[in-house]
């Protein structure tokens, strides 16, 4: 993929100018470069690689469902509806993929210094062979040569997911799915390794869209009638073994807060019997998400499934987009965040038990060095997810190594994730983590922290064998 | 100005010291160097433009108008007494301007690595013309040139102004002021462009030191009765518009918290009515300022004012320098700010119109990568503003650009504000942030995240385009 | 030292890569390398230099009194029993030491990167001699090579401390100390400059671990009753007048929150009459403690002693690990910490008396450019104390110096404070200091902010300079 890219990307893209650190960046990067990409987090929809169909067209591959992208255009007054996102009352939007496109191209000076602008030179250079840069004049001359591609064989998913060099894939998924998809995927030839993850927010929230149904989705599923508080946990007991059946190797827990509380059995019955009857109240729904963080720990234990817990963001804070649009339209937004008193129930209890992976995420980067690096430097069952959302930038990643390894190490911490909806953009991801990491290690050797060999070993484990370790693979 | 800076400035201060990104801010630095200046919000008197007298002396011109200087005397045990700032109660200071300078030049030293250092280097240097270094020995000497050249007139209000480039100059006024200097300026000969900023606090925050004599006053402005809500609200109006026909594009608010939330127009009613006859509970204050802060966003609606919120600085501190001196003597200091949810109500409402602007500040830096650039990277309306006070320093501007860019890009920032009493570190003041614009896009260039081309397009941008389209100049 | 440590450290060490950086850093730390260590806040165990025995083995000196060290070893599985830390209900742990040291060398990989292996580099080269790197292979021949040189009279306490260059060592000691092993330092003919710190958080802390007996032991030591709040406060006066006659210059105090706040004498008497007979709410101890903040700034204005501010963790936050092994076995978390309106009713009763130095730290980086440095570049009275604990590392000091210099530049700071119980690695984490501060100042000179005269000013200022004004050394 070299010499295509050359017209674009710098083959030093990202390093330290200095040249002290450069030499060395670009030599730990060679070493990772190639190696196979591990996606433990992401939310890809697996659908795609059952039905392995050439994608529709740029616009519908690489804008639409990538919040990253319009949530920018958003910024700047250019209409969800102009950019082909429809509402959900069947309102009209902008239907012509490529008139979409060529606004995308014309705003595209807004993605500078943005790693979205980074992820997609790399696709349009690496991934498609475009040759020019992308702009508002050569937009529509890249849609088509983008479009004419997508038609061949090598740009089906199956062959983009192999090109890729994909070792393992997960999607994340209800507790209530019935994982169709992946189970169409291991019953056919294709040896693509694409597993799911449990993340059962829809019924542990008791505040969560539709949770009556979901209980009643989760009863179907089981095949245990949900009636009681005690049913309920054989029900999610049955299903975090279903997932694992199918591969999973980890659940996934989106919440507010990172609050941990334990329920004597005679409240959580209580206040599950009081959620069956009538919509529970927000004190109520937190203390259970809290004594339910806590169950979920217990049953990691139980069944090995890694848990991983994605708290501090305030969903749909625009409400007037969430009506007209709904969910993950680009109007999350990151909260303050408390670690140290909050998961302190959990960590006592489960915290000193090797037999537990609790890997941690934050949008709050004040709590990197000040609660996380000392709590993952001390418990052996909690470690670091990598820096999240908002902060799997350059910065944000150079951020998050510089916080927390003077205190956790790298090896209290679980390796990259590209937690990423946008298929194209996986190899970017992981191609920007690792520059940055062997960028972040070239600083540590050009300033005598540590040594060459050791740099070596640790841009492996940062690329590779953290994460396998992590997360049991 | 060039050879007369050479033996205290060198050309290339502040710039990284690699080679290869040094020679990169020096050409995107050149290229706006001599650009205008864009004041768009800042503290200068308008007076000293209608008199336009001599300033008295270097000591009255440069300490005792700026509270960066004396805080950092007063912090080392030197009494304000003793840099003539003159007690509230008549109690003597002292008057010898040559010897405050002295005494100042004495302990030049605790200024090394601040920007008041800094920005002193260039005023003496550029702006005075001053050849030698800034010392205890030398200062007396470097007084009495200053002095000299004050009396001349290309050292007067008007000369340094033009001098200075400065095609607009925002003071900040309150919503009670009859702008009589801005009328003088505007009914003379001279075309020196300074605007009104619209900043209600004292009649907006019902706590605010002499309210009711306030709100007497604004009915006098107005010729409006204030004596319910809706005649406040219309007295409002009323002066909106008057500032606006005096060339204001602006609002300001200077809040504890940017808590909104909105009143119905009877509870509104109830606790205005309440604090018109006797002092407001605290709690009445901050619930009234969250509500007239979302009142403020729908007239800006209505007549395009952009709105600006300063929010976090818990004013007066140390309450022993504020009765002896009163305001504005260095002991405002920063409070944790939250913004996700205190933005919540007015976002909610306004956010999505693009006939609003409002720019938001901080004084909290934890909030840059946390709450503000993912609000500006999503809705429309909200704009923010460059780093503030404690933070418009070399690190502090590249903290704030390193933080806010990769997710809300350079467009959804408002370019930048001087935010001075001190007239005469404007020039020194932009020159700043030209520097530290144009090495952070040094550095986005050698790393080889943006081409030259863009960091062109974008250093311009960022010295004048952003700040002209964020206020509407 | 220097041939000998030639194969394992670099002289130009944590230096920045780029030449121009570099040059002027190593310039500026050789002006400061040799300078004497003044070690105003610590912990090691003053009897050692009062018994002057050899260092039973490097087991004992190294791994067993450092929680830095085996936090991070049980981070990753290892257990505290398998490292020779005893459970305080006599179970069985680990007796073989070198057994013990051959688990550190294997497992030593995991300090990549943080300062406990930077720490530990300095001791093996410098302190010890070691002529090769310390890993799994050579674990064994560097713990022999250590043993046999712990029995030569060079590597004796009072030997290491003179060769040390510690021109002044303070320990830190509960109230109720009697101070026996600093008296029998002064009563001999050894010259070490060893002084203790009153830190009397065991009686002020009506929650601490055993404070009824402190209170007694407290009445024993000075012959006062201690039966009323008023005796209690005579009680402290004169153990403050004990500690001062036997050199203490400072007293320290650990809270978990910076609050304070002063109770009416009634207030105060009533609850610590309410303490003396049953234990404390929790509430009662938090306003207790916050008043006594308040009585120690005043009995400081009186007698001189330099007040430290230690507040922010969450002390043994793992119940497991405390109770099964006690305190100060890793598992302190530091918590989110409040400066601007806690400190408020001490800094406006005493903040602006100049006979009061108040030297506060912080776990919270936040509080560094947002209330720490404003504070502090304000009031006369307050200093900051360097980055502390989990921030003493290069990444930590250097974030201290960038957030904190340009609000209250380097002089209202307190210099470096080691404030460590691992006594050979006292001269490591000095170096460490310095080299990182000629770092700091190479890059100011580099951009052309401070000249190189000025530097070389600062840099002494920071070695020793200002730890000897701030603590009145």
């Amino acid at each position: 993929m070299k010499s295509i890219s050359r017209l674009v990307l710098n083959e030093d893209r990202f390093f330290d100018p200095t040249p002290a650190v450069k030499t060395i960046a670009r030599k730990l990067y060679q070493s990772v470069k190639n190696l196979p990409i591990i996606s433990p987090h992401g939310h890809v929809d697996p659908t795609i690689f059952v039905e392995n169909k050439p994608f529709t067209n740029p616009t519908e591959l690489i804008i639409i469902p990538d919040h990253y992208i319009f949530r920018m255009l958003y910024s700047q007054g250019i209409s969800l509806e102009s950019l082909g996102i429809r509402p959900l009352d069947g309102s009209s939007a902008e239907a012509n993929a490529r008139k979409i496109w060529k606004l995308f191209g014309q705003n595209y000076y807004l993605f500078r210094g943005t790693p979205t602008g980074v992820w997609l030179d790399y696709e349009f250079s690496v991934v498609f062979g475009i040759k020019k840069r992308f702009t508002g004049e050569t937009a529509l001359e890249i849609y088509d040569e983008i479009s004419e591609k997508l038609q061949t064989p090598k740009f089906r998913p199956r062959s983009l997911f192999d090109r890729f060099k994909i070792a393992v894939l997960s999607t994340t998924d209800a507790a209530t799915d019935a994982l169709e998809a992946h189970k169409k995927i291991r019953g056919s030839e294709w040896k693509g390794n694409i597993i799911p993850c449990f993340r059962p927010d829809g019924v542990t929230d008791l505040k969560a869209k539709s949770w009556r149904a979901n209980i009643d989705l989760l009863s179907e599923r089981t095949g245990i009638e949900v009636t009681s508080y005690s049913r309920f946990i054989q029900a999610l007991e049955n299903r975090r073994s279903f997932f694992k059946s199918m591969g999973a190797v980890s659940t996934d827990h989106g919440v507010s807060s990172p609050y941990t509380h334990e329920f004597t059995q005679g409240e959580a019955e209580r206040i599950f019997q009081k959620a069956l009857k009538s919509p529970a109240t927000s004190e109520d729904a937190a203390m259970f998400t809290g004594h339910m963080l806590m169950e979920m720990a217990r049953m990691s234990i139980d069944d090995g499934l890694v848990m991983q817990i994605h708290p501090g963001s305030d969903r749909n804070h625009n409400r007037v987009i969430f009506e007209r649009f709904g969910s993950d339209k680009g109007s999350d937004i990151p909260m303050q965040t408390e670690y140290t008193r909050n998961l302190k129930a959990l960590l006592n209890k489960y915290g000193n038990d090797p037999r537990l992976t609790l890997i941690v995420f934050t949008l709050d980067e004040a709590t990197y060095s000040r609660e996380l690096a000392p709590l993952a430097g001390h418990y052996p069952a909690m470690k670091l997810g990598p820096s999240w959302w908002f902060h799997d930038s350059i910065e944000g990643m150079m951020r998050f190594r510089s916080m927390v390894t003077e205190t956790a190490g790298i090896y209290n911490t679980a390796g990259f994730n590209d937690d990423t909806r946008a298929f194209v953009s996986i190899p970017a991801r992981h191609d920007l983590s690792r520059r940055v990491d062997a960028n972040f290690l070239a600083t540590l050797v050009a300033k005598h922290i540590v040594h060459m060999d050791e740099a070596e070993e640790m841009i492996y484990d940062m690329a590779n064998g953290l994460v396998k370790k992590a997360y049991k693979l």
